[in-house]
């Protein structure tokens, strides 16, 4: 068939079940692996404080280093936290584990909700922030950015559709390269401010913007609490580690713990340097060059190391996408697994991915895209959210099982539903640290919830509940299903008899009709052949052919309906429906239908395709199997 | 089921086949019927002659006149061989009838698919054309002028689908509203222009439109050609009478021969009443305001007779749309019956009419619209062409028959395949005319496609050898199919033997499947069911589940197949092909599907649907019959 030949050139050959790859990590390229979500960050972040404040004028823009040490602060404490997460769930504990094992369904399925809403957000904001570092160092192309934000899309689809895993050396090389880069650019600027070495200081910015509004007292702080909101999208992706403890080599945990360490210093250091810069040069958010851009410029000129940060900061952000087609299908495969989404998603493909929520994450990116434009900053007001309660809910989670731990007993140990846990020194202390976490990252949640309603935040608080609805819609669904398909109870009688009747609708007879008579009589002993006539000349006609082929229809019954209308399917599915509703109650009928087949499906449009209407109106009747005798032409249109 | 009932309020009650109705028109009502289409021409015939006219400057409008009087001529001609068709073909003798009759087949589909494009245009050019009557009246609407014709096309496919009769009443009042408010500024402007009855004069245009162009020689007799091509446009419709003499109260020949005569008279008198006065007042063609609207503007003011004149052109416009929905239906439903059209364009609705050909020529019509935003001057170059080349054939095909007629003795008769015919004084006369109708028809159908070829003729000229060729792939496709399904030499060897064997792929051991393995033994001693486990722990688990039901399973056979790959339709279909291909040719192999049907067609979308893949897939097999075993589930999602 000409479409898998196609599949096979696209997506390769399918990968056998039992080559499945077990690939460990070192600490080196995990680091990489995990960091390019959150250290991409570092692209907008900033931009995302300072585009607040510039509401007050450009002499406002001073306050960004204050808030960005604040989101750094709240960095470090969301990353200690998690530690311990890390520590207690060498399996992967994601928010949708931990909830699960220790607060109860709902607090875990609110989890999943608002991380399935953040990493969809995190493909459309990733790539879309991507193709601005590409517009701003080539602006001829600005006003492509949205076919070329798709065409990425497209490609970071086809890439993990084909099951290229993350081997750590792809992501290596950009994430290193980023960070290199821009801890070059953030040295350079501070030498150069500092006149260190006698260096060359960078001209000062000339530019002001006034302000478009003055606030004052609450309104001022309400503006404060807008700029840390934006700031705080640098904290996307800080979680994807307890979720890949297994990708680590061993020790696992403790691995991975120590590769969480690195990545948040490694960037808090880029995030306070490039705030610090920013503020200190005096550089002005625009729609058309990002700050980081405008930064790299102006220290370095539109140099060798300008292309350098431009290059690889669209790189790793459009690998910091590809963590969204990591983490969206796993977390569906999850939710599948147990009854909360369709089954469908924990299929794998024929590269072991799980391609139906590849595709199902593209489709909804893509969506995001197009509506906004490509607009990676206005989007940003619905991002973050969903990671900031998954973080709430998550260490909520730990603090309850640290409160477990508390209960054993010194050299004691349990097993909760996910995990192994024993006695632990100073768990206390640990619990403390989990209920900060929790309750800091709420009250982040709601502050980030209320300055960001009106710009978009509201579509968050209302896909959420309408996920949850999905959620608990589906499960319950499948509940009926297997309780319907369940053989606990089953006994002879539940078992539907098959009535020995055959139901036959004829139109004409000709080859198909009598191959579909022969067949009906092969496994029925009362076939009824039934027609329905509109007009006299059809019966006279039909009558006229039905004696001519009497070797055949002589142990058949014909059933004649005489009809006014031109709508026969009608009066054929009224007597099926009197056939085994009245003369065999709870019995399967059988209706045999002959069904005409043409050679290509487009010649399918020349015929009246009774068959598969007449299938598509008994379909939902109970107890009638429907049997298509088919019968091929050999004819090409 | 909730669609059936919003059918029932748009559409009506069905009605019963032997209700149809067969009422019969007298002479007033048929005229208006019959004439809507060609008088409503009035509406933009003069405009399109004078908008070639104008390239020459306002001082070239003068000659509209003489060529509106060649035209004129044109249509009497066309008028008295069209006579002839009506006398000697009382059942109806279209272009396409006629021509099978005389000519043969090709011939006849050219008029045709020649007939089917202008009967697409009469409603995309009467739609639009009357849109711009109401536009001219109302120029705030004329930047919603494509909403209103699709809403026009609406409305008239909603009136024709519910199967509202031509009940001539309704066509009455607009068609002779429309000639009397016409006739009145005619009259009027005569009067006025002449000084009679000391009308006050009217005052002079004076505005001049300069030359865009000067054209000498052959260049200014082409141009001139081009406005008379235009002017064509006034003959579309003249022949519908020839298909509808069935309609006339008896004697039908004479009474439609006689109304097609004072519908020419009518229509003629209001074209050339038209010119004359468009170019004595100096009247320049606009894109935003008709000719007939600053005719009746420039003569009565814009009074009550104006907005009578507007209101009754768009309603006789809407009224010539309709007649295309009378004209391609049934046009349409010939050639279904003759199969060069899918043969469901012949099947009747639940009101009678041809639902499927209003629903593909609404379709059609609007696309048009679209294309060209409601322009009809824009269509225009494509109408007339179709229609023209139908004169020629219809009265070739005339030609034809009169030779036949010549060569009866006195007294004698006989039978053509559709009519009677029989000895005729002066038949060679009458021959004679039909020749030069034929001729001067087909030169002027050759002129039309020379000088539009540019302007957009060119599209018919690719689309009626298209129509052509699809007419003839269908009419091979159902001679294939009839040899495929003919009974003529059917032999016992013929009928396909039923293999006494079943397969049932199964996924798993519930209720479903089940039900589907009693199914299956009751209709063959041979059942074997088809597991494809793709770990060990699935084998495991159907094996102590398979053991479990011994009493049911004790007398099927288990085919299980180890694979390594997730889709499991593959090792499925190829067991299938190997039992039919191998072990039975030459017999039918039954193929047992348990499908699990959800009470919600969205609840589908959370099943894995293997049932309908697995059929789709051996739906080109030969010699296998699919069962689908149903089991409903009764929950809501």
């Amino acid at each position: 068939m000409p479409f898998s030949n196609v599949k096979r050139v696209l997506i390769g050959e399918p990968f056998p079940t039992s080559q499945e790859m077990h690939e460990r990590l070192d600490k080196v390229r995990a680091l990489a692996v995990f960091a390019s979500d959150p250290i991409s960050s570092n692209a907008y972040a900033t931009e995302a404080i300072m585009s607040v404040l510039i509401i007050l004028g450009s002499g406002a823009l001073h306050v960004t280093l204050p808030i960005g040490l604040a989101v750094a602060a709240l960095v470090l404490l969301v990353i200690s936290s998690y530690i311990q997460t890390i520590l207690h769930y060498p399996d992967g504990g994601g928010a949708y584990t931990v909830a699960k094992d220790n607060l109860g369904r709902f607090p875990s399925l609110l989890a999943a909700a608002a991380l399935l809403t953040d990493y969809i957000l995190t493909v459309s904001v990733s790539v879309s922030a991507g193709v601005r570092a590409v517009t701003s160092a080539v602006p001829e192309v600005f006003e492509y950015r949205v076919l070329i934000a798709l065409g990425a899309i497209v490609l970071i689809t086809w890439v993990n559709l084909r099951g290229v895993r993350e081997s750590g050396t792809i992501f290596a090389v950009p994430t290193y390269a980023f960070v290199f880069g821009v801890l070059l650019v953030i040295i350079i600027g501070l030498v150069r401010t500092t006149g260190l070495f006698g260096a060359a200081p960078i001209p000062p910015s000339t530019e002001e913007v006034a302000a478009s509004a003055t606030f004052t007292g609450f309104a001022y702080i309400w503006l404060l609490l807008r700029a840390f909101a934006g700031g705080c999208t640098a904290l996307t992706g800080i979680e994807a580690i307890s979720n890949g403890v297994q990708a680590f080599k061993p020790p696992e945990s403790k691995n991975a713990a120590l590769t969480m360490v690195a990545m948040g210093m490694m960037a808090m250091s880029l995030f306070v340097g490039i705030s610090y810069l920013s503020t200190h040069l005096g550089l002005i958010p625009r729609e058309t060059e990002s700050i980081l851009s405008q930064l790299a410029r102006r220290i370095t000129g539109t140099g060798f190391l300008y292309y350098w940060v431009q290059i690889f900061t669209a790189l790793i952000l459009f690998l910091a996408a590809n963590t969204g087609y990591q983490d969206f299908p796993r977390l569906s495969s999850f939710l599948a697994k147990d009854n909360f989404l369709p089954r469908w998603l924990q299929n794998r493909g024929d590269r072991l991915v799980y391609s139906a929520g590849i595709m199902v994450l593209a489709i909804i990116s893509s969506l995001i895209v197009l509506i906004f434009r490509a607009d990676e900053i206005a989007m940003l007001p619905l991002y973050a959210l969903g990671v900031m309660l998954s973080f709430s809910i998550s260490q909520a989670g730990m603090f309850r099982l640290m409160g477990r731990i508390a209960h054993l007993k010194p050299g004691e140990s349990m097993r909760t539903s996910v995990t192994n846990i024993h006695y632990e020194h100073g768990v206390r202390w640990k619990q403390g640290l989990n209920a900060i976490g929790s309750v800091v990252t709420l009250v982040v949640f709601l502050i980030l919830t209320a300055t960001k309603f009106h710009e978009g935040a509201w579509v968050v608080a209302v896909l959420i509940p309408l996920q949850l609805y999905a959620f608990y819609s589906i499960q319950r669904h499948y509940e009926r299903v297997a309780d319907a398909l369940s053989t606990h109870d089953l006994t002879e009688k539940d078992i539907t008899q098959v009535a020995d009747v055959v139901i036959l609708p004829l139109a004409d007879l000709h080859r198909g009709s009598i191959v579909a008579l022969e067949y009906a009589q092969r496994i029925s002993h009362d076939v009824r052949a039934l027609v329905v006539f509109t007009t006299p000349e059809e019966e006279e006609r039909f009558m006229r052919r039905w004696k001519r082929f009497n070797k055949i229809t002589c142990d058949v019954n014909l059933v004649t309906i005489e009809y006014d209308y031109r709508d026969v399917l009608y009066p054929i599915v009224e007597y099926i429906e009197i056939v085994n509703g009245e003369e065999f109650p709870d019995q399967i009928t059988t209706v045999v239908v002959p069904e005409f087949i043409a050679e290509t499906p487009a010649a399918n449009i020349l015929h009246n395709r009774t068959a598969t209407r007449l299938r598509t109106q008994l379909m939902y009747f109970k107890d009638i199997v429907i049997i298509n005798v088919p019968f091929q032409i050999d004819s090409k249109m």
